[in-house]
């Protein structure tokens, strides 16, 4: 059980959205109030956007995100107009930097709250099925990184949610080989710099909690006198596995097995069907 | 915030305790149920004495104890017949090795649950009155060292009741001196690797919890299958934050201000009173 | 580059081979006198059996051996009459626990100084020979715990010489088959905790230094005065990367392409031949 | 031992002078070729300027610099026009992220190289000395920061040099109070985001190596076609422990007891003479 949060919009210093809200994402590494465990201190990552570069900057670190003096060094120096955050409570993979997300590729990104059930028994099938150019880039041994991988082989990077589909109709199969039923639980996010996606889906139907925010122009209207808010674009949004504060109406969850787009002009949100790759 | 725990008698081994209960030390890492926090998770000691040595050795991580690999296999391969234990939820001061409990001096073990209430303003005032033979082996930057040191200039291996009652009182004039009133939050144990010494007690007295096993010939009769209470001596008796488990009888708290002592022959319980010294 | 310890005789304490020595091995993660690097500090380990377990304990870090207070403090604390000891300098792979060395399957340990060229191009290959029921306990990331899964697959705990000469006759032929000439480098010690084995190979036949001390009874006659001498039995046999001393006469090279086997009786030096499986 | 590297000059991004070089800082912590040790791996940091903020940010570690990869990240992502770099060999304080150079008060960084001859000893006079409201400040445990923090006492903010100057008075005449004679090793960097102070100092007269980069037009003329020296402003000047790679001409030792300024307009380079405060 993890937490993640994208922000892609008007370029804001990461502490904005990492330590002040109410329930920052940093809170929630103590107080987390909609996942299975209340505490995600195994590790965290942020990897962020420079304007005008390609190649996202990863800080990732081993123990618990609330008590990181760097963390909080370089969220109050980093002003990005689109980043990724995790908070990771491991679901029995060790605690070591390699299996600290976001994990990166070229210039893709990908955070995952969930888990692959019976990993240690799929992992073998899982492994064989990535690309041989790709493998060596699999640095550590969470299921994570594996579905990352998996994903970017079946074609991340020219139909991201074709991709996803077939990553998580594959990981399904090697789980029905293996009689291991309903074998995917996640939320997930990725991005290659320009657009964001977001999934939420499970084999059984019971997906962990995902929330994306309203849209700005709709939160002018209903705090004329919100400063932050003022601050930020129309085109600017927020994807987190849990609100980060009260604000009524700021916040919608994203439906059982959809995906959404964050990206220039309109939004999409869609339906997500696992597909065979 | 933090959680502890004191053994004497039989020797066990460290897992015994440390792991195996329903609400073990480690569990109370993630989570605590009596404590201000449920989160332990910045940093874990242990301190044991080896049969026939007077030094104890000493084991501390500043990662959550929950996840400590090395932890694990040393408290499966190490019995002894009296340890402290401790996990950590700073107040503040940093997380680090040298701010790790059990502290250590010559044959002497220290653990400690609460605070110096504004500590960093008193700080300057208690360190002066440390001995300054004894300066040179406070590491860390803990309210909890200090106290050790206060407690060592104050005569603790010589009487060790009157010399944390002369700490505190201390304490507390420095505190007065500062305008801070009740300085004093602790439960506190100290052993010389003989007896072992426990201490409940707060300026405002409200203590945060403490217990204290049952004599072990009372939970004979109370639970006569019992294999692991067949298996300790009755002179066994364990301290700690909050119980081990929910067997009914097995636990009685130590009252507000008062202290106990674990030795050969009967235990003491006895009223706490801070004093200058 | 690493520098490796292997022990079997008389228990003792492991400082004693640790830290005591004039280039004890901890001295050696700073100052190497014959490796490719004099610095090994990129993590550490130890695995000893205690008397009458089969299940050796391991303790393992990632920082610096030269640094770590708890090493200290266990190595002062254990005595044991068969550990492996290591220090590692990486060559690629990441600083992480479940990359140090020893590496543990059940009662076996196994330590490594080397590497398998252009690992990262071959280890899919490699990955893929390892039986399916022994790849979930692949932890890390390393080149050398897939060289040990490899010899587990080939027999290592039935026949360890003809597994590991397997193993490196596998590695290869991978290799040739990429078109990496001369793959292994290897000075590699492997024990079930009742004999020791260690080799030296690489297939270039330039490998890395490794020394086994001369047996006892001989030390003894030079040495008559000697008190640690003394202490140990005839049985004792130490194997080290580079000698712990400059006691003349104390330390034998083990020669190119050869293998050892320490045990009870007559200890075994042989000529080793990788073979297909 | 330690290194440290001072920059002053057109924004430059910190890997052109922590990685690339030749003889790079990070280089420097497993290969020094003029410290005392060859091996700088107690931890890191580095302290830079953003254009137009008066804070400067930290980034600090406590494993070897050689194998962060956070701090290669953050290398290749942060420019600056100031910054101070450090990698420390513990002289026998405790390796934590609390004794990691740079030490930050307000809009002042300081670094330094060598050592409180006893510091232990001198240590409670030296913190008593301290300014008691900057007392709470001190975060770790090491000379370095008590140095940093007395010359804070003695107006640093106010008169760099002479406080630097009473400063090392200071502890020298403690030293002697105590009977230890030549207490002060030191070369010292520090700056407040404007001018950067450099000292080299030891009371034996036999300091540590400190060098400064010749002016930027003088190297023009001698090499024309580097295209990195075009770059670079006439005002941009370097301070190191060692050069960072073999440029003839590009380096100056600072002369013994001396110290210097960058800043606009001529530098400064003058005699240190210790003072009584």
């Amino acid at each position: 059980m993890c937490r993640w949060l994208a922000y892609s919009g008007t370029p804001i210093q990461l502490d904005e959205l990492l330590y002040k809200p109410r329930y920052s994402l940093i809170d929630q590494s103590q107080h987390a109030r909609m996942g299975v465990e209340t505490t995600n201190g195994d590790g965290f990552g942020v990897g962020w956007y420079a304007d005008g570069t390609s190649e996202p900057v990863l800080f990732r670190g081993v123990g618990p995100a609330w008590g990181d003096v760097n963390l909080r060094e370089i969220a109050g120096a980093v002003s990005s107009p689109l980043f990724l955050a995790h908070i990771r409570a491991s679901t029995g993979t060790p605690v070591q930097q390699t299996n600290c997300h976001p994990f990166r590729y070229g210039s893709w990104l990908w955070v995952h709250n969930g888990a692959i059930r019976s990993f240690a028994l799929l992992k073998r099938d899982l492994m064989l099925a990535i690309d041989p150019g790709l493998y060596p880039s699999v640095a550590g041994s969470t299921d994570s990184e594996v579905m990352f991988h998996l994903a970017l082989t079946f074609g991340l990077r020219d139909d991201p949610v074709a991709a996803v589909e077939r990553m998580v109709g594959f990981v399904e199969s090697v789980g029905r080989r293996h009689e291991v039923p309903a074998a995917v639980q996640m939320t997930v996010s990725t991005t290659d710099g320009d657009r964001v996606w977001a999934f939420r889906y499970s084999s059984e139907r019971r997906s962990r909690t995902l929330y994306f925010s309203t849209a700005v122009s709709a939160l002018h209207e209903l705090y004329p006198e919100n400063a932050t808010l003022r601050r930020l674009s129309d085109e600017t949004r927020i994807i987190v596995s849990e609100p980060l504060g009260e604000l009524v109406g700021a916040w919608q969850p994203v439906p059982e097995s959809s995906y959404g787009v964050v990206q220039k002009g309109a939004d999409i949100l869609g339906d997500f069907h696992p597909r065979l790759p």
